[in-house]
């Protein structure tokens, strides 16, 4: 699972961030203090940890992930990390 | 064919993905499991799977191809993927 | 001239896609089946091509152009593109 | 702490420059000139400097961060740097 | 002064382009053609060009910058470039 998405609504300085969708590692999903939120609006589920992006990335980075790129849609702002393949 | 765009609207944890337009290669279309959808407000079709986008890129990366960049229109995410020339 | 813009409105699937200025070097714009077109809302030309961005982006490669970053301004998608200095 | 979150909203060319989290480093907040901003909306505060962010860029810059990216959120411009690791 | 910040409004193919704030070097703001703006809704003036922002980045590489990265705000699109230190 090379690539990994994480994002963040309205504010960068507070959390929470998502960090994963309802097939993500759950061990890389533990390590980022993230658990399960059902949206409303959607059949999946998303994985979402109080940590603000910033503290996630540096998380991530300790786990050998790289940001590449990021970008947004509406008023939330998106990561995008690759890692090696093992 | 080097460059490829992928694209998703709205939320990152649930499919579907936009992977390709009329002339996207058949092949690799079919092994990222996409559909053609005609768009009621077009004139063309996309191509479009049920996978996350996390899902699509870690697939597109076992063939080769390497996130450049992201951007969005509107509510819509998008992915600018490269491979180098056969 | 090593810097190239295009940019595609709403759909990645569907043409057209700006690829240049009223200054663009004519050549570039032929091979890429641009026409001038002249906006209401303003004094300069741009040339824009039926083509969909990620076959612009292809037709760039084989000359040499190589994509940097992307971005958006309103319902736009933008693409900016580098090529060494001759 | 290898990667550092700044943001400014609306304009390029006037501050401020929110550059920091309750639990950012405050001795790189006061190199910034930043003080600490507490939000009505949220719950925690913000480090924000009345420099513009490419005064914030270069200061950066002189301890090491490079800048990897850039999105947004809203009217709010975000740029995504990194340092390698001590 | 490594970072640089361009931005436009609205269309690629139209100046004017926004190249500095109130701090940026003279000179170089003179050899983009940019002269000083009063924005009615701020304290600070900027530097505007009526070149494209496509030949801001042409003649900006010419003086060694380098596109790092693009991003929006609102309208606005906007173009980072670094240059390495003296």
């Amino acid at each position: 699972m090379p690539y990994l998405l994480i994002s963040t609504q309205l504010r960068l300085e507070a959390g929470p961030t998502y960090v994963g969708d309802s097939d993500s590692d759950p061990d890389l999903m533990s390590y980022l203090g993230a658990e399960e939120v059902k949206e409303p609006t959607s059949k999946s589920f998303s994985y979402c940890t109080k940590l603000v992006p910033r503290k996630v990335l540096n998380l991530l980075e300790k786990r050998g992930w790289r940001l590449v790129t990021s970008s947004n849609i509406g008023q939330m702002c998106i990561w995008t990390l690759h890692r090696e393949l093992d």
